[in-house]
């Protein structure tokens, strides 16, 4: 018998019927003499109609009132799930994030977790009842509603994770688990069996979708046992977990790449301490989330600077650098949307030389031109032509024989 | 400066417009001096979709998840209006049920107000905002979320003003008031500037939706006085209020029906006591509401038992009373759907005699027949055909003069 976490996202919740096929899923759980925990997301579109009912009153919504609005979708979604659980002769109960007393700080739609209350959930447990907490929101110390932001909802799993000290934290989503690279993309990419929760975190910030970072983060400050896996089938899925031996055998584990950023270029600037202080103090001081930056140094003295962001904020970015460029002057800022960045990742990378190399050949004999280049400890990132995207990774998936299951599988 | 509770219902706060039209009210309100505390329902048909959704997972859905549900339409409501007020320049805060403490009985689906916690709306009133309270939910005192039924939201306003010792209550609606009789249906019916809460109970439980019967009684206890007025014009509508003298000069304010019922008819059971006892105590334990009992002693020491109920119940009421036939062995026993009960109100008809029979008169003069007739201190009911509703409603309001200003009007 374990403690079971299960998180579930929209999609999996879209329509009665889908809520049903996730309640006989959970019920099968708790029945095989597990203790589980379920945490849901709001059914399909319903945060989206909700944000676009507020903005069809205000372009500018209040954000504590965003939150007092959004977190009803989540409190829906508890509540059908208990529903349908209950009708399936599976006892269940649903909290919402406040019931539940998960606290947080006061920074309105994207809050961060303080403290998530314990008794409120073992006590239903031990009456043997499924408990569902509705996932993306918490309280703070006024008992005034907040949201988590982006992947707020897979935060709530890990954090309830950690405070119950639960077996393990499974992310049902509609995919079989964490590919060596998009399958729609390359058709013989693997599912992993297990990844190092360093390896995710840097394939999530590259731009891996399934899962967010935050919530790696937090799983892998608490040590909590991820399990990606799919919602419609009952096949095991990717274990996201501390770094093993194993795993240092492979070199990389995956080729991601992300196609929402823009690159921004300050040609010319005067070669001099501060420079780039001044550039990205603004953008930070903005709001604005800089993702790559390089710095050459160029003729007479002066240097460009490159850097992307995400691409919805290209625009503000530009006004700001446009604003920047009073203090100094340089020859011209070029933008460029049509720009995608695509990244390896490994732990093996530590140990293994040559990773880089390998990479920028598997490019090369594509013909693939290599904008910016920047490399961590475990991840390798490079800047190319959106246009060469599905190319360059299937390039580099071959070069590196993911796909081929002999020589890469995992122990 | 006052005090002012105001209450909206879901049709004024449908879509966007409609809510920045409810906010532009409501500041106006508030700058002229006043301080507003607003209750909404649901938006639109929110309710009705969410009943939906759970209907779509079972039959049955479980009473404690229908309220954790439910309670989100008018969550919605509160902070979509908020944005609305602040988005006006209005500063608006709102709060859930749980949120001000509306705490309440454990009764699932339709509880019972127990206590209204007046601080945290008192607080914010102190600040200068626009309190906005989400209609028709409570708490429990084991932090449950509850729904508070049918009305629930008019309920949460009357609490709410009798918690604050508001100066007036204001429920807006899109009729100009309490009228004299169904407009739609009697062309010159006439808004009253005044009617008693007795009056108001009464007409209301006779049928007249403009208000529910449960929030005019807890008005009644709490002296709260009660302003019915329209939603989108400025004009004075209907005060409910303590009766006085110059009320019981009108012999009747108004004249309703109600189309909700069926009658049931037990043909032939033996006269002698329990009979009744055995019947009714059956229907109430199965949860049926009975409106009108009528008895009349037959022949051979049998009698005939009539009553009516819900509509929407006659099945449900027909399988109870097939069961009591066992033991009662009536003749027979006989239900007809399409009848009406039209009723007349009015605090004067205590002082004033013959009211019944200037009211039968009328339906004479008109040739409907009277099936049942029943009566209180100050209404007189008669279920008629239902066909013939408008044709009884109208001759009654032009019995008693009701359309014409000059004789009946107030003063």
């Amino acid at each position: 018998m374990a403690l079971i976490v299960q998180k579930f996202g929209g999609s999996s919740v879209a329509d009665a019927s889908k809520m049903l096929q996730v309640a006989r899923r959970v019920a099968k759980n708790r029945k095989e003499g597990n203790d589980v925990v379920v945490v849901v997301s709001a059914p399909g579109d319903t945060t989206d109609d909700l944000i676009a009912m507020a903005k069809e009153i205000t372009d500018e919504p209040d954000d504590r009132e965003m939150d007092v609005l959004l977190a009803t979708g989540e409190q829906q979604a508890s509540a059908l799930l208990a529903i349908a659980l209950k009708s399936l002769d599976c006892d269940a109960i649903s909290f919402t994030g406040p019931q539940v007393g998960i606290v947080t700080d006061d920074v309105h739609t994207k809050a961060r977790i303080v403290k998530v209350g314990d008794s409120k959930i073992r006590g239903a447990l031990k009456l043997g009842k499924v408990v569902i907490v509705a996932g993306f929101q918490g309280v703070n110390k006024d008992q005034e509603i907040t949201t988590l932001g982006r992947g707020g909802s897979d935060l709530t799993a890990v954090a309830i994770a950690a405070a119950l000290h639960a077996d393990v934290c499974e992310f049902y989503k509609d995919v079989d688990g964490v590919f060596t690279a998009n399958p729609n993309i390359v058709k013989n990419a693997r599912k992993l069996d297990a990844i190092s929760y360093d390896e995710m975190l840097e394939m999530a910030s590259a731009g891996a979708q399934v899962l967010n970072a935050r919530s790696v983060e937090f799983a892998k400050n608490f040590g909590i046992k991820i399990h990606v896996r799919p919602t419609f089938n009952e096949k095991e899925g990717t274990i996201v977990m501390q770094e093993t031996r194993a795993m240092e055998k492979v070199v990389i584990s995956g080729v991601t790449y992300n196609k929402d950023e823009a690159k921004v270029t300050v040609r010319g600037v005067p070669d001099r301490p501060g420079v780039a202080s001044i550039l990205f103090s603004k953008l930070a001081n903005a709001g604005l989330n800089v993702d790559m930056i390089i710095q050459n140094i160029g003729e007479k003295g002066h240097s460009d600077v490159s850097f992307t962001v995400n691409r919805g904020e290209l625009k503000k970015t530009m006004k700001v650098v446009t604003d920047a460029a009073k203090t100094l002057k340089p020859a011209g800022v070029i933008s460029d949307e049509n720009i995608a960045k695509v990244s390896v990742v490994g732990v093996g990378m530590k140990s293994h030389s040559g990773v880089a190399a390998r990479m920028f050949q598997a490019l090369a004999e594509k013909g693939v031109n290599i904008l910016m280049i920047s490399t961590s400890e475990i991840k390798i990132s490079v800047v190319i032509n959106e246009k060469d995207v599905a190319k360059a990774v299937t390039a580099i998936h071959d070069k590196f024989k993911l796909g081929k299951k002999a020589a890469n599988e995992r122990g």
